[in-house]
């Protein structure tokens, strides 16, 4: 299992950085980097172009010593009793932060996860996880929909019962408390995945993260070239605010990338290139502004 | 002690406001919140003006039922197991973000905490804590030489020991450690101050929270008119992403802030108006962007 899905998440990197190059009219950077204890990564990023203002879809896959500090930040706390204990972590990790306010921003992150003891190969835990989710600054209908849609479909593929639990968990997760906003308008998550057999979770994965280019391909083709005023920019950034809000004070990923001596300059990858606060700012009645606010505040069923 | 440190408040509060906004040229706006279960403050926001991008000059005296969660936060475990416990928490806190990248931002804070048992005036625990920092984008040694003296004045009248013992506290404060750099060049910083009898506490506080403004607006006298680059503009923006990964990650006065039921929009006037970031950049040999980086990471003497 650790092999086939390193030999997907490169190829998916790959994919995904190909058609998004082609569309930002503009190269990837390629860095690799290399994990002290073990492993490393390829960071791949989109420097600004046509369409995006920053973006990055990285790949790692990371192994060694389990430190004490990364079974605590799993919420293994019985295993943080033992030492001897290895692990292995291998995902894709990509984020884009498009210029046009009216294009929505999007975040992807596939994942799997396994503990074993030193010299044994057979896991103790194994886990598969991450999703999909969609942040825009102004709402339009028809791209939740289309976003929630084509995830429901991948999801279907293995089962049912998954997309409904994986949207929810994505609302769930993608949480402010400090602000009582979601972060965008959702799509699917899940932090472990482990209750099928292996086999049915990768299938899950492949399915998922091959549907991320015509899930969010199609929005962008829709609204790239739409008219955008400065004051519209502006609140783009605001919003970008809560994106950085959320990644650094509640993302477990980006805690389990620090934590886990990953490379701190791909994983804030992550963050937006231009980030506005501002004191108080409540958007007027009435407005788009609110609109988008109010689904941030109440995530709504965008599939039946 | 809770009402004199209250008035010192108000009046340190009202001082400081008044002198930066006929600096800035534009009005304060102060806004009132209340805490639901006891207490609130003023938040004393300083709108983009002729030096200021943003600040804000806020003061809070909040009080009432300790939650666990507010024990834990404040490593009072021992505490967290018996209930009926009553906090009251006051101080003046406050951040400015100058337009000019040769101005340093500056933050300030200090503040007076006690718990008591429900029905008993006699604390359990109490302590002073704060301090003020400087986080240049550029170096100017004698801005950091002013600044220092200025502090370890102030403290000195408290006792010659207390500077090099904050001095120290407030570099191993203010560090980041994904980024192995600092936040600033330091000043003086205390978490917990107990050591001593509460009136020397309070003098102590009386006399730093005196020195701010003379620590400080000379620096921005000599600064505020020098001519900056867009370069220089930008790499103002991106220390300022550091600033953002400082307060949202690591910082546990803002952790205290929204634990303890402060108002989300006044404990984030801290964060700036404009920040940037961008992937691994590394600035140039010799240039003042790495002289600068070179003392965020190796903190310097700045005054004998």
């Amino acid at each position: 299992m650790k092999l086939r899905m390193m030999q997907l998440v490169e190829q998916r990197q790959n994919q995904i950085i190909e058609k998004l190059c082609a569309l930002n009219k503009k190269d990837a950077i390629k860095d690799t980097w290399k994990r002290e204890g073990g492993g490393g990564g390829i960071t791949g990023i989109l420097p600004q172009g046509r369409v995006f203002e920053s973006g990055g879809v990285n790949s790692s896959c990371v192994y060694g010593n389990c430190s004490q500090q990364l079974l605590n930040a799993m919420d293994l706390e019985e295993e943080a009793k033992t030492s001897d204990l290895q692990f292995f972590a291998t995902g894709i990790s990509l984020i884009l932060h498009p210029h046009n306010p009216m294009v929505p921003t999007v975040h992807a992150n596939y994942r799997y996860f396994e503990l074993t003891r030193k010299n044994c190969d057979t896991p103790i835990h194994w886990w598969f996880g991450g999703g999909s989710d969609l942040t825009p600054s102004y709402l339009f209908e028809e791209d939740g929909q289309h976003f929630h849609l084509s995830l429901k479909k991948a999801c279907d593929q293995t089962d049912t019962a998954l997309y409904p639990k994986l949207k929810k968990e994505c609302d769930d997760y993608f949480y402010l408390p400090h602000r009582k906003e979601h972060r965008g308008i959702g799509g699917i998550f899940s932090l472990k995945q482990k209750d099928r057999l292996p086999e049915q979770h990768f299938s899950w994965v492949r399915t998922c993260s091959k549907t991320f280019l015509p899930s969010y391909l199609p929005i962008v083709e829709r609204r790239k070239e739409l008219p955008f005023s400065e004051q519209e920019k502006r609140w783009q950034q605001l919003r970008r605010g809560r994106y950085v809000e959320f990644n650094l004070m509640y993302d477990l990923g980006t805690a389990f990338g620090l934590r886990s001596g990953g490379r701190t300059e791909s994983i804030f990858v992550s963050l937006p290139p231009m980030v506005a606060w501002e004191y108080d700012r409540q958007p007027k009645t009435g407005s788009r502004e609110e609109e988008m606010l109010s689904v941030l505040k109440h995530p709504k069923k965008w599939v039946a």
